[in-house]
């Protein structure tokens, strides 16, 4: 019943007042839990290339820009990976949270009981780890400017980015962090590399001048090369990270890998006004594509973020995260978190073994 | 009977033929093993504010670059945290790596079978890595100009930074890992982000274009957020790693904390021509400055690490190796790496212990 297909971006609306603005024809519509949902799937990434030839379509980010959520799939593929930088298709899903201005990434990484064996962290160091790391999502080195190719006064090629960080852009990740930590266990990291980079210092201080305001949560600091010592050392240390978008990218993979199960985490990016933007954390994993293998568990846990943030429909988000929970108690488990004692089905199967045990 | 002590950088010489350049004040002879050994020891860091208000005096640069290697302590403490950028201890370090051109920063994460039980790893993931870490140390983010604080066309502050590689920066670090890869077990992984960053891109190019001058290294490539996640996940899979300077930052600490002891862990930096910089990689632990707990051994290695890429003394730094392993297969433990069935025993213990054991 869920949406997604990888290298898509799917919108579904809520009820009770269904827009009009999308084409009947891509539209599909039901009723579920006393929710009207809506959807459309519109391609995004490869699919986009394939299709239209770039790797965001105007349609496409209209399209989302209408809807009340976005559930995206995967965006690549071997296919490709040789193409140049503004055809791939990392670049449309860049534009896509860029012109959504969903700035803040919610990645959770939570070892559940059932998986705890799948870790490669030694039991008692993983089991109960419950972290949330707080990414900056639309600014930083992905987007700064000037960026590009050129040559040095020796004439030799050169590439460069800049890594950039506007005092308001700080202070808004900071305040969803904070806000996300109030809600947690009270704990906020703030991860940078102030001892070397100007972009760091200023986050360091104005993410410090915030804290007045949030007087119950505990703030810390934490260079970006301890951090990622510490996820391994003691994860059980962190409850909300927040951090820059690069070193987000890193630091939550890194995060996600210690449930021993990527393809169990969902994320959210949300913004100041408009939809949400809900995905898996793992990528489209091309070398297990169409062989039916791939873990549908993270997505469908990016649909209950996504009725959560996206539309505020809490007893749905639970209603399905329940349903995973259950499917994985009754011993159901695709390959990437198969462990003896256990069933290993297929990606099919799964998604149907979580219908059941809704 | 090594000289190092942290927030210093100190100079040892070899025979046979001492340079006279060295004021008599501060330096110390001896003989060892048939090499004669001249050490000099000046302050870079918080010992060097402290004593002449500079993260690096000339002096310290000049007797560096006078010696024939360099052994450095720990550079920073609580004292000078929230000082200026051009007044902080990370600053001096960095100047030296720049004014030394040590552009190749190798870093080791062996996990000794003595230690495996420290890693939180389980042990058959841990069990047996042995990574190379390659790191640019010259270029990138942290020397990137320009670089600052300002406000955009909104007034706001901003804090920004650059990061950029010229081909011949790449070429040079490139060249370095193929070798070393080369006398390893022959697998090269360059990691970068070239799915998104211009700097990136360049680098992947180059890197590739170099491959064919070493057909016997199996080069393979890795986005820094998918090696964050795979050093966890199998990191047997690695066996030397080459990057940039922030992302060799991030996973060569990330890398030594496998290990379970980054206490245990030295590093080598070298350059084209000049000395060679040989430091622990672990930093001043200023939470335990002076209660005799830190682990000496990260630099003992240092100091085989000197003699065998700084000196060409392969049987003195064998030696050196030989004796941390003999100390530890007699059962001393500094707490970092304490277990149970193990002697526990302070940082002065520890460096006699492996005197008895040479
Ligand atoms: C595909 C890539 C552009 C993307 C990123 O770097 O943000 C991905 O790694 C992620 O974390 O969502
Ligand atoms: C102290 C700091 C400037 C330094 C770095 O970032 O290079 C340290 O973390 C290291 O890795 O040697």
């Amino acid at each position: 019943a869920l949406p997604s297909s990888p290298g898509t971006a799917s919108a579904p609306r809520s009820s009770p007042s269904p827009r009009t603005s999308f084409p009947s024809l891509a539209s599909l519509c039901f009723f579920s839990a006393g929710i009207e949902f809506r959807f459309r799937e519109v391609p995004v990434g490869g699919a986009a290339l394939d299709s239209t030839g770039v790797p965001l379509p105007d349609d496409t980010l209209a399209a989302a820009k209408e809807s009340d959520a976005i559930l995206l799939g995967a965006i690549g593929g071997y296919k490709w990976d040789a193409n140049e930088k503004h055809l791939k298709p990392e670049t449309g899903l860049l534009q896509l949270r860029a012109g959504l201005g969903v700035f803040a990434n919610l990645r959770p990484a939570t070892v559940l009981p059932q998986l705890v064996d799948s870790s490669t962290l030694k039991k008692e160091v993983a089991e109960g780890v419950d972290i949330m790391v707080v990414r900056e999502l639309t600014g930083g080195i992905y987007f700064g400017k000037p960026r590009g190719f050129g040559s040095n006064d020796r004439g030799e090629d050169i590439g460069f980015n800049t890594e950039v960080y506007a005092a308001s852009e700080i202070d808004r990740i900071a305040r969803v962090a904070f806000e996300v930590a109030r809600k947690r266990r009270g704990k906020l990291c703030s991860v940078d590399k102030a001892n070397v980079l100007e972009a760091s210092m200023l986050w360091r201080k104005r993410v410090t001048g915030l804290a007045s305001e949030f007087p119950d949560v505990e703030l810390s600091h934490m260079y970006v090369d301890n951090a990622a010592m510490q996820l391994i050392r003691n994860p059980k240390q962190f409850d909300t990270i927040v951090t820059n978008n690069i070193f987000g990218d890193i630091l939550s993979d890194e995060a996600s890998m210690l449930t021993g199960s990527i393809g169990m985490l969902p994320s959210a990016s949300i913004g100041d006004l408009g939809p949400g933007l809900f995905e898996p954390i793992h990528g489209s994993a091309p070398d297990i594509a169409g062989q039916d293998k791939a873990n549908p568990l993270a997505t469908v846990l990016s649909a209950a973020m996504l009725l959560r943030y996206g539309l505020g429909e809490e007893e749905a988000a639970k209603r399905i995260e329940a349903a995973v929970i259950n499917t994985l108690n009754r011993g159901f488990r695709t390959g990437d978190i198969f462990s003896g004692g256990t069933t290993l089905v297929g990606c099919k199967q799964m998604g149907e073994e979580v219908l059941r045990s809704v």
